[in-house]
């Protein structure tokens, strides 16, 4: 048998992935065959299974990279120091992952984006994937729960909101303009850091009703 | 043949729809079979098929309902004069959201939040229901930035944004704290109320280096 070099074998690894996810991110994973994946890389079935057992485990190893991925984004834009502010974190995030995995098309559109909502959508139903999610989410929450810490600690933010609530509608600023591009078209996220910055000038008015029972008190 | 009621017609279609959500979001729309939904629901296929071709059909009346029901809770929150501001609009909508459909469970969690996103994974292969999400969302879209103007144009918020950033930024926020309660645990909406009301109180430090080329101007 002829010897490859590994790095034949990344390469080849590689292929398979990004072709496999191609085809999740166009049509989710329980309507894409094995015959789809093929197809899309254009290699016979004794080279894929050399890699991967079946669909399970392509499915499962794609979960786990694009997981991974937005992890080290989120976790990554926490290390700056000192931190940036929440509408640039939040942008620098998004901006990143999108960047990396810009290369990936389906239809002409980044396939990245599609390839989360998928992915969010098989967790639902498979423990094993959830628990990957939940750990990403909850290291991202940790980190940037210390951020939020840090903006209160230094009268940057209000310091009489829990930071893990902070923390957790950061994030969810984030996950939903992803699924946004994934729904609608592709957007900068220079308008989800416009948005977050419009939102941080909100003042209550005077005279305002705010309808709830809040005391209305802000900093600054 | 025996007449029935359109009453009764009407409470039978409505079993068969909370049956099948159950189903889809338990499980995904792709591997649910009919056979699982005439379990859930306890009713012949004879029965089902009186009301529904077949999936498809399901599918596509569950996707409307739960798009229509999205839409109604943002656009409704809109209606209030003055509008709320931000932090509390965003979350009435999903507090309205979830209470109306808090009866439908699964593992004794709340179901809707995950239907929603296997809904969004589904129109993302489904282009006759991605038409139907995108209608809405530019619906919402459209009266979420009149809101936004009228911050602005009260002095509530600095007027140098365009209004579709900010009301993309908080639709993302609804959004990305809909798929935590799909993903995580279920959360009241108190908790992201209370986050969009501390980055509201976001100042910049009189020495601070944002990392970007930012003017860091604020209102107030």
């Amino acid at each position: 048998m002829a010897r490859v070099s590994q790095e034949h074998l990344d390469a080849r690894r590689r292929q398979i992935l990004d072709g496999a996810a191609i085809c999740f991110a166009r049509n989710g994973f329980h309507a894409t065959s094995m015959q789809d994946v093929l197809k899309e890389v254009d290699l016979s079935a004794g080279a894929v299974y050399r890699y991967f057992s079946g669909k399970e485990a392509l499915i499962a190893a794609i979960v786990e990279e694009v997981l991974g991925l937005v992890r080290e984004g989120f976790e990554e834009a926490a290390l700056a120091d000192p931190p940036p502010p929440p509408d640039l974190l939040v942008a620098t995030v998004l901006g990143r992952i999108l960047a990396t995995m810009e290369f990936l098309t389906v239809d002409g559109r980044p396939a990245f984006p599609r390839l989360v909502v998928q992915v969010w959508a098989e967790t639902l139903r498979n423990e094993e994937l959830a628990a990957v999610l939940r750990d990403g989410y909850g290291a991202v929450q940790t980190s940037w729960g210390r951020i939020v810490q840090a903006y209160q600690d230094t009268g940057m933010m209000r310091p009489d909101v829990a930071p893990d609530h902070v923390a957790r509608t950061m994030m969810a600023a984030a996950m939903g303009f992803l699924a946004q591009q994934a729904l609608f078209e592709p957007m900068p996220s220079e308008i989800l850091q416009d948005g977050l910055r419009a939102l941080s000038s909100v003042r209550d008015l005077p005279d305002g009703d705010r309808g709830d029972t809040s005391d209305g008190s802000q900093l600054g």
